[in-house]
């Protein structure tokens, strides 16, 4: 105990040295470390060339790490609205609460930017790991992540071509399962409501999983009608209103989440169209909603619970030093309910 | 600026000057503050009277407090799910987000125990305030952010009986108000089905309204059928089928929240009984999902943004050092919709 103290005394390297061996002040160390986009390119490439020869590892270095343990967890959600990550990130804290850690979330309303000073909050309030939403973001802000050695897991969203660690699902092959049973049912004016693709890569792969189904089909994908739009029901309303207006109108209009697909729902039958009669609307996610709006929506299930408590416990483990070495990936199922069906006008309809 | 540090220096007392007037070590006066319950009255006691004697602010006297401010503002909210209070969250993060602030986000599972850690820990990670919902909990953890000097506001319940500062509505005389609505369409077999009591003086005050409504009207409120039970929307369609049992059964049920009534009105319909035809259901908040069920609900309007919004504002203000002297009252609407009509067998209906 006492000679590993003393180790980490004498061995670990200090900002001084860093400092020293790049030839620039301390103040110019921390500034690369803390904000990277206010350091010219050939400082910050010599200052973090010297942190990599020494194995810096600025406040939270392996061993300090183990002392500043907070059992303080924090995840950045991009909105607290519509109970969009609402049960997940429950189940992440019920999980996490079993091992005594609390949980502090923010939320950054879709913006990067505002993210990012989530992120460097959470930091230097002293959180042991992060818990974020799909991958979307700056290098700078993984390169501090990585410089402060805070262990992040990204959720939401799998993707095993990186290397960082996420759970998550396939959002683009699940949207593509779902698109491909509304093409079955013979539907070939789609229209698409989307979340903003701007810093939302589970937005943009939902898109692509309709575009794949419509190319499986032989349709062309540039054919389908394409709203982006934030995540709201209103605005999933006011989107369905404005697709209405085409001609030929979309017979099917597949929502990028339930939030969206429910005030499509709500347009429809205020506009007078019976869905599915008149138009099938299809989400993404399977919360609380899609059941309670009528008819209920045909939509994609997404484990929220189950992958809340995964993460939990991964996130843990990562803490502890023993990360997963594979990223998870979790199934979704379909959910034939009540809004789906054949265009009007076809066989089983007429 | 060197006098002013000087005069904090020099003036400002320590915890070992506390720890030499109550005769104790420096541990014991750190316990006290920290964690009072482990420390027996009799030295609790002396250790306090040292505190007030000396005027001593652990950590956060209002000098320390100027130059350690975090910028980052802790709120507890009971749950994350259905979206109960993530209205008012979000306009509260958006509006913290003008004064450069970051808002950090727990949720304690409606736990007293988990919400004690959750203010320890986000005190400890240095918020330099904290919103709390309703007033509910122990004397030692109000103590415990008296002697931390971190400025607590109490939000949805507006209680002008208490010296700490809240911005609420008057949850009693709201639910009376719908109450009174309910009895005044001849409604007398009354069901209620609110959240657990412990720890939720809204529920308490909601149920104490619908009771004050009764008795306006001549009637015992002991011959309510009274369900408590958990919000979510499964628990309120198993307390509809319950009461439902009962004979005579209630021809109204009035909830204590949206989402219990949201569980009640499909329940009644997966029963086969008409809303409001058979019975009446009734909820409060009008969350989004109040909107999306069909028929949509008579419930009551709280004002989640505005209370969001002025909870920044005044919490800001009292981060600042300018505490507003008097606390909030905001208004509440009822929206009578859909699932509200006179019993079966009224004048109105035969």
């Amino acid at each position: 105990m006492s000679r590993k103290n003393k180790e980490s005394e004498h061995n670990l390297p200090t900002l001084a040295d860093v400092a020293t061996r790049a030839g620039v002040s301390t103040a110019t160390v921390s500034r690369c470390l803390n904000s990277p986009g206010q350091v010219q390119q050939g400082t910050r490439d010599r200052v973090m060339a010297a942190v990599q020869d020494l194995g810096y590892s600025p406040n939270f270095g392996a061993r300090a790490l183990a002392a500043r343990r907070t059992k303080t967890i924090g995840a950045i959600i991009p909105t607290m609205e519509n109970a969009i990550f609402a049960r997940a990130i429950q189940a992440f804290q019920e999980e996490l609460h079993k091992s005594g850690v609390t949980l502090l979330v923010s939320s950054s309303s879709y913006r990067q930017d505002v993210e990012e000073d989530q992120i460097r909050t959470l930091v230097a309030r002293g959180a042991d790991g992060l818990l974020l939403i799909g991958h979307d973001r700056s290098p700078a802000i993984y390169q501090f992540l990585a410089n402060r050695g805070v262990p992040v897991l990204i959720c939401w969203a799998y993707d095993p071509s990186v290397a960082r660690l996420s759970i998550g699902f396939d959002n683009r092959r699940a949207m593509a399962g779902l698109a491909a049973e509304v093409l079955a049912l013979g539907h070939r004016n789609i229209g698409i409501i989307s979340a903003e693709f701007e810093g939302n890569d589970r937005a943009r792969a939902r898109v692509s999983g309709v575009q794949d189904a419509m190319r499986a089909q032989g349709l062309d994908p540039t054919t389908a009608d394409l709203i982006e739009t934030p995540y709201s029901i209103e605005n999933g309303a006011n989107a369905l209103r404005e697709m209405m207006q085409n001609s030929p109108r979309p017979s099917a209009v597949i929502c990028g989440n339930d939030v969206l697909a429910v005030g499509a729902v709500q347009m429809a039958r205020a506009l007078g169209l019976a869905v599915p009669g008149d138009v099938s609307i299809t989400g993404f996610d399977d919360i609380e909603l899609a059941r309670v709006v009528d008819p209920p929506l045909t939509t994609v299930h997404v484990p929220h619970r189950d992958m809340g408590r995964q993460a939990a416990r991964l996130l843990v483990d990562m803490v502890a030093g023993h990360p997963a070495r594979d990223s998870v990936l979790l199934e979704t199922n379909l959910c034939l309910r009540g809004t789906l069906g054949p265009p009007p006008g076809s066989v089983a309809d007429s």
